[in-house]
């Protein structure tokens, strides 16, 4: 990889870890991305979920304020949070991260066709409307984190064609669209095409250490690889439907 | 609705719900479900998992088993628990649930395009490989739950426009796939058209009443509701794509 396809200054990595076995290839990836990213003197962060003990569920547990204490409505209270300062520290210390830095990675096996509950809850939870993170205008192409990139890093139990676009499973662009249209789009990001890793361990040593110098050429190279190209919000009417051409 | 889009005899419902707030819509949809279908003399059980304060984060604890008890293999875990007997407590309670069930329904709002955490953890955690829920060839129209019939009742944040198939968010049955067809029709339920409500929050009182009204319909007209058509597996060749026709 020649050096004009990687950053040319340090810049900020948040990597968001979703996996119960710190031994599984899912950690060796976040390693050798970080130890790679780091000796290439740029910044990383990690939230590794299952060793912070993070909690997914979404309820008052969000806040420190309460705007009606009878009724809980989310979105009320993520607007009275934003406005207020009030959102629990767990909640706050990762929306600094996201504000903190410049490419997003996503780092999860792939259960039942989405997140592992952990990052789901993680995206209830720190993804708050109110205009903080989305609201008031702020969202797709408008987004509060346009301009940031960001990447699904994901393991895949069955192998690829079972994921093509005839295949049993679905075609895997369609199984990530809420993740990489719905929740990393949504909010801002350029949305990278996702690396994904089929079958980690039935492909053998070898092969997952391939597996591992492709990955650290991704992270390096983040800033040219691919992106997914979705329409923009000028492309739509205002009732949110595409223009006809 | 005439008696003939009725069961004839009573069923046994499974409704799992996940809310935080139990006089949402959500609680009102579910309430009016199970009172509908109490009061036609159908059996029914429900998972409030807020309610119980269900753990959706997969992990050790889905056990009282360890086949490796230095490494965490998931999928191994779940193979020797259905082997001996080993899931915990609340995973077997929920477990029992699916098996007595003619019928399953989940109630949840749509959050970032998919299912709430605390309900995309119960799927992570309940729905175990090793031949208890699918594996060993029991899944799509082979799979453990064919035969018995499933639904999605969502309610949705956004008016219907933005979720069609120009709209800024997407389809909602491209959103909804990867419940209806990787969850539910994975592990053999047929799936039923999803019954959607949009924008609760704004439609007004009167309005609510009516989709309540149109929810008793669709729950004691299950039995005769549309289904989404998936191919088989007989459609689809020993690398798992479609055969072409």
């Amino acid at each position: 990889m020649s050096i004009s396809t990687q950053w040319k200054s340090p810049v900020r990595i948040f990597i968001v870890h979703a996996h119960p076995e710190p031994n599984s290839f899912n950690g060796a990836l976040t390693r050798a991305g970080q130890a790679a990213l780091s000796g290439a003197g740029h910044e990383v962060v990690v939230s590794d979920l299952y060793a912070m003990g993070f909690n997914p569920v979404s309820d008052r547990r969000n806040f420190t304020t309460a705007s009606d204490a009878s009724y809980y409505h989310q979105q009320s209270e993520e607007a009275n949070a934003a406005a207020h300062n009030g959102f629990s520290p767990d909640i706050q210390a990762e929306m600094d991260k996201l504000f903190w830095c410049d490419a997003l990675i996503l780092q999860f096996p792939l259960w039942w066709f989405g997140l592992p509950a952990i990052l789901k809850g993680w995206v209830d939870r720190v993804f708050a409307s109110g205009g903080r993170i989305y609201g008031g205008g702020k969202w797709y192409d408008r987004g509060v984190f346009a301009g940031k990139l960001a990447m699904c890093s994901v393991t895949i139990g069955g192998p690829p064609p079972i994921y093509s676009s005839g295949g049993l499973n679905g075609p895997i662009a369609e199984i990530l669209f809420p993740i990489n249209h719905g929740m990393l789009y949504f909010v801002g990001f350029t949305v990278i095409e996702p690396f994904l890793v089929h079958a980690p361990a039935r492909i053998g040593h070898s092969e997952r250490q391939e597996w591992l110098v492709r990955y650290r050429e991704r992270v390096l190279g983040l800033v040219r690889a691919p992106t997914i190209a979705y329409p923009k919000l000028a492309d739509f009417d205002d009732t949110y439907v595409l223009k006809s051409i």
